[in-house]
């Protein structure tokens, strides 16, 4: 059974933690944190776990074979290429590095030695997201054409990183799950309303190579928490409310064809299908027992995850394109132009 | 008691037709179309006003005192410019010419013969903006740092205008009229899922002077109708949903301040205020009521109205530069540098 | 082509007017109310009418084939009786007597001259009841268990009738309609908050032979309109909610089975059937519309309505026998009891 | 510090032995289940509370001040008398007891040995609740004319219990709390739809002796789950919906006024007061927690809980009527009569 260590117990690595215990398939081996305090709250949590203040001691330890990696961002590109190195199969937290040059290391470093690198992108792990992905896949969309999201709350302003490498980061990694077209460039807005903060506000426009375009909206500071995306395909159209109790995710059989003909301008109006809607029932397992079955299955070379390491690229890859365009008031920025750039 | 002529009896003609019947201090004396049946559906209805084809006629019935012009965009400016010389105060709908030069032309000439030169800009009439516009007013909001708007529903597909100079005119109309600084650039980004159709979908991104951002996200292939607006204050946010039966305006007495201090990550978060939410009773008065009273008021000299040909001006400078930058994939277009183009 | 009057020219009579000029196959004829103002809108809107002040000289018009009794419920009887009297087909606004035994009456006196009698069950016309209807019929509800329904609002408090014989009158012609199964008994409660003034707030239980039940919440002085039903059968569940502006109706694959076995009192729960939901698309002709043409299809000997005569008394039957149990607090009322009383 | 002992870890144990350990004021010594794997549970939780099979023993242990009774409802009366005896002061789940004579027993006992009886009413603890009573007491709800709530959901069948003493409970309570005029009479009307299962579904009507009115919909069987409870007064009304996640408590500045006068039917309508709607800021403290602080401050002396035993004896009372009533269809039952019958 592999040993599976976790470094970073912090806000999310208790969540790592106790899933891990849930997945049968693997043993927590080893809890790291600098501070004493956290690696206390673990112990009484996971007393046979090994809690360590440095890092560098869990990755050397041979009963570990798989590291989590739930630190800061700014800090993950060090430990993970370090437990890579160790010979660790990885897992990090999103977004998996602050730059697409660390993400393309990390990225070859793990072929070069065939270990599993992951990336911890939860929502695509969720029954929601799950339940669109197999629509997509039965043709039931359509060609997509757009891909809207809104993700919006008051709070959790962080120090480290904006709102960008902060909420829409889950959008990229939405996107790359579920669009099989390829992202060229991205246009995006960003504002900070408070002085010496990160930027809380954005908006990303995504274009594709087929025309088709994603648009997010995340925000830090509105007043009611909105986790809503609109998804339009040729064929139907997709709404995912996250925030609602049941029925998450909604389809409807609608759309609209181009009448031609008329000699007025209103004649020329196009003709509107509107269909009946479903929702379908969706899983609710949750979401990272899903992620840590992945991550066993891709170590054991079961299945590959869908949020492999180059995943963990293209997002990151996303997050820096979008960064580099909100400093030029939403200029486009082409995808690829940063991959060989330190 | 002016008499109003109104030129174009199509889709929103007749709807200002009813408006002014209802407005006492204002008399309907002509109606023009080129259709024969829309005139026959308009003699029905209003058996005392005049009836023409060519509204060339009605401009120069000196029982006319006053023209509103609904015809298509791409016409207005001829039939505006017309009235204008032949004296008439002219109303026209939304928005006010498809250029920023014609805008210009009309301001001017209204200057010059002091008409009244006003655009029927509906959602400043309404008793939800209204309302929006008293709180802003008396400093509930504070400072505006953001506006951001979803107007989406399924089809009116139009041929003469693309989805922006449809439905981010109201939105562009709202700005206007809501905020006081100034805006300075747009970028946008569109997309048309149908051959041979305007752009059907747009995401705009507006930059005023002192920081503050708007944001519309506008779409004719929506599943649903969503018209949302959220505002972010300085003291307070509202949310504006137009689509509520009831509570359309609501005030968030939540915000946020930034904490100093603290030596982990986490440490470093915001405070947040989570107070009170209030829906004030909001007029329930039809808008085009409002605004045609206003049309008369502004003729009588009493008050200037908050859509006059300025007004009008600035809107379609805005439509202008967002054209121009969806052109660009989102490359920003600084407001102003359209003004003197023709 | 039948000829149609119409007595009553106050809230609901202009809208039935309409309705009737919509359908081709009847012709409006006449319109009669004591109101002379009443009169005079009415004359604006179809001058082509005959205007009355008296009733009895409309019923003996020989150009009129069928009337439309729209005044206030304690007038119906002797209005409708001397139609049928006259000749003429009726059809009533809802609820068709203040009493079971003068609803009987007019059923007999119907039948015995083979006129149409029908009832202004408005909403057993729409596209959502419709939609309820043809899912039962088609088996995907299975057995119905219960309906329970929410019909309150603030507003529109009545002199003439209580809050039963205003709103909950709705609800027993759904049942009517939709429900096959023998109402048995009523039980109901039901208090006046203002002083004078009629009941404002009523529960009422319906029992029918096979268990089922239906429930109906029925208020004037609420502080926002709710119209909702939720609708438990033994293989679906429905939602309608009628302030929805899409998705009005909603089919739940949804319910539970018992599972016996286990020992301590946890393991005794049932198991649940959590499966998807759709709704599917709803006609959105207006009802009255609908109606008026079902009137005109009993006329001639088309098809039967679903609120003919014996509804409209069904109906008063259960209108009576709820507010009966209102003054014994509840004690239920066996249906039946009350058809041969005066 | 008081020494708690827990008797029943089952469903809802477990909650109550985290409440009370974090509360600092008291102190987890004791849990006690039949259920031997239960107790492991408990113990890898709790590895300092004593782990007893015979709650005899926790109940007999010096070390132990107050227990608290999380057994199922047919069980709670011995057990909590025998507590009493011992001279323990008790928190018992609710519904108290299973009947009127056992509830009024206990409240006796605790009487004559001066000890804290207190039942875990939990909803009066939460900040919505606490939020309304708040509005109450400061008048500005005016008279109370109605409670109506709608507690429905899908599942959690129960053997024991039907849904009466299940949901309603929880009303009934809330009543107890917020009311402060005297229920007379209960009405209520239930249906069984599954073959030998307890009553799943039922409407029961409260009368107060000042001719307040409550209503109560609680279902097992609906497709969706709703919490939601609309209270009108004379002043304002409160629309106090659970399931929302922000905004629970909602008041509106709504009524009505009769408007005396006029001469036709609809000039007797009453005018609508349509002011303003809030929400106010709700404390989000974990009920659970409130109400163990309470327990210690009631067994402390310091304050009488809302809670305490003579209110758990009332909504006994309550039940009783209400399941009495079910059997009569609707019968109303007088409350007191079951009082002293065992």
């Amino acid at each position: 059974m592999p040993g599976v260590g976790i470094i970073g117990y912090g806000y999310w690595g208790p969540n790592i933690a106790r899933a891990v215990v849930e997945v049968d398939a693997m043993a927590l081996r080893g809890i790291a944190d600098f501070s004493v305090s956290a690696l206390e709250r673990a112990g009484r949590r996971h007393p046979t776990a090994r809690l360590l203040t440095d890092w560098r001691e869990l990755i050397a330890d041979p009963a570990i074979d798989a590291v989590v990696v739930a630190t800061p961002v700014s800090t993950h590109f060090d430990i993970a290429l370090a437990a890579l190195k160790a010979g660790k199969h990885v897992l990090v937290e999103k977004p998996m590095t602050d730059s697409v040059f660390k993400a393309s290391l990390l990225v070859e470093e793990a072929a070069r030695r065939s270990l599993t690198l992951m990336v911890d992108h939860t929502f695509i792990y969720t029954g929601a997201v799950r339940s669109i992905h197999g629509l997509i896949e039965d043709g039931k969309v359509g060609d997509i054409y757009y891909y809207d999201s809104i993700r919006v709350n008051l709070g959790l302003f962080q120090k480290d990183v904006n709102v960008i490498w902060d909420l829409a980061a889950h959008d990229f990694a939405i996107l790359d799950f579920l669009v099989k077209s390829k992202p060229v460039a991205i246009s995006a807005s960003a504002a900070a309303f408070l002085p010496n903060s990160q930027e809380n506000m954005a908006h990303l426009s995504v274009y594709f190579d087929n025309g088709a375009m994603a648009h997010l909206n995340v925000n830090w500071m509105a007043p009611v928490k909105v986790r809503q995306t609109l998804i339009g395909g040729s064929q139907r159209m997709v709404i995912y409310d996250d925030m609602q109790n049941s029925e998450k995710v909604k389809i409807y059989d609608r759309g609209v064809d181009l009448a031609e003909g008329g000699d007025s301008i209103r004649d020329k109006l196009v003709s509107y299908r509107m269909g009946e809607m479903w929702a379908p029932a969706v899983s609710t397992k949750e979401a990272l027992i899903t992620e840590i079955e992945q991550f066993f299955d891709s170590i054991a070379g079961a299945s590959r995850s869908p949020s492999d390491g180059e995943s963990g690229l293209r997002v990151v890859e996303m997050l820096a394109a979008a960064t580099r365009s909100t400093v030029l008031r939403g200029q486009p920025i082409e995808l690829g132009a940063l991959r060989n750039v330190s």
